[in-house]
């Protein structure tokens, strides 16, 4: 299995990530994690419910994270991160509309998370770590971290901490220490 | 099982659809026919493939049409049906705009089908359903009508003709002129 760079023939849409799995060609990132968390799902953290009211919480909250939440971070890469690279000026009055969204989306997630220790239940899947690289993104920026950080969403806090501390993020930002 | 026109109280986010099945309550209507998909596997048409090769196409065909397609609809939905309904005017450039990412869409979509008789692989599966409601919305419009019956695009248009004749397609639009 390896994930590919070099996209532009393997994606229609010239986007990363692609991925490749013997002659099987994928791209799109959540299609690609559910494909993994479903044929690794002997190996390690069992990242995706399968059945019953567990799988529907899970899709439930995994579609919340694409369009909502995922949504406000595409604007948020757009205007904060890809316009000044290519010289291009940031819509501060779009930037501010996505980050009242961002916050009325953290009041939704509070109430979740009051009574779920995950979003998708019981148990951290796929639902979750679909958050994290969105979440990473925003820690050194500091009027959008202090959404993630209010003291009126404890159980938000609470939920960013545990997400974000697990081993496998670790490697994550290590590996990416080294390119 | 019932799907709730009075959301309010269910769905977060105040957006149609919600769903209830026993104790389970559900919102986003693609995880809600994932898990209907699933649940009924056993009656009628299988819409899910859930392993393998067969599962990863569909999963990346799934996130096309949510993140692509269903996108430029969004914008439609909001520009030519919500706008006017609230006494707002249309941005025809950003309808514009919305119009020649969809033709770059369906160029994707013609070399998928040329290859495929359906997007997700050889079956009907949701990752062609979930089209299904947003062609039928642009059918008695006809700038946008022409994209999906271009002759330069014939598989896109044999595989709407196809999807579009289903008699459960047949079934909704009756249960719509009922009402």
């Amino acid at each position: 299995m390896t994930v590919l760079i070099d996209v532009i023939a393997l994606q229609p849409f010239g986007q990363l990530p692609a991925f490749e799995d013997g002659d099987l060609i994928m791209f799109e990132s959540r299609a690609i994690t559910y494909y993994l968390a479903q044929e690794c799902a002997d190996k390690g953290t069992q990242l995706i419910n399968t059945s019953g009211k567990e799988m529907a919480e899970m899709l439930v909250w995994m579609e919340v994270e694409s369009l909502h939440f995922g949504s406000v971070f595409k604007i948020f890469g757009r205007e904060r991160v890809l316009n000044p690279l290519r010289g291009l000026p940031t819509d501060t009055a779009v930037l501010e509309e996505s980050k009242a969204k961002l916050s009325n989306i953290l009041d939704v997630y509070e109430a979740r998370l009051a009574q779920s220790k995950y979003l998708g239940g019981d148990t951290f899947t796929l639902a979750d770590l679909h958050h994290i690289p969105s979440i990473a993104r925003v820690m050194d920026v500091p009027d959008w971290k202090q959404l993630f950080d209010a003291d009126s969403r404890p159980h938000v806090k609470a939920w960013i901490a545990d997400i974000t501390a697990r081993p496998s993020w670790a490697k994550v930002l290590a590996l990416q220490h080294k390119h």
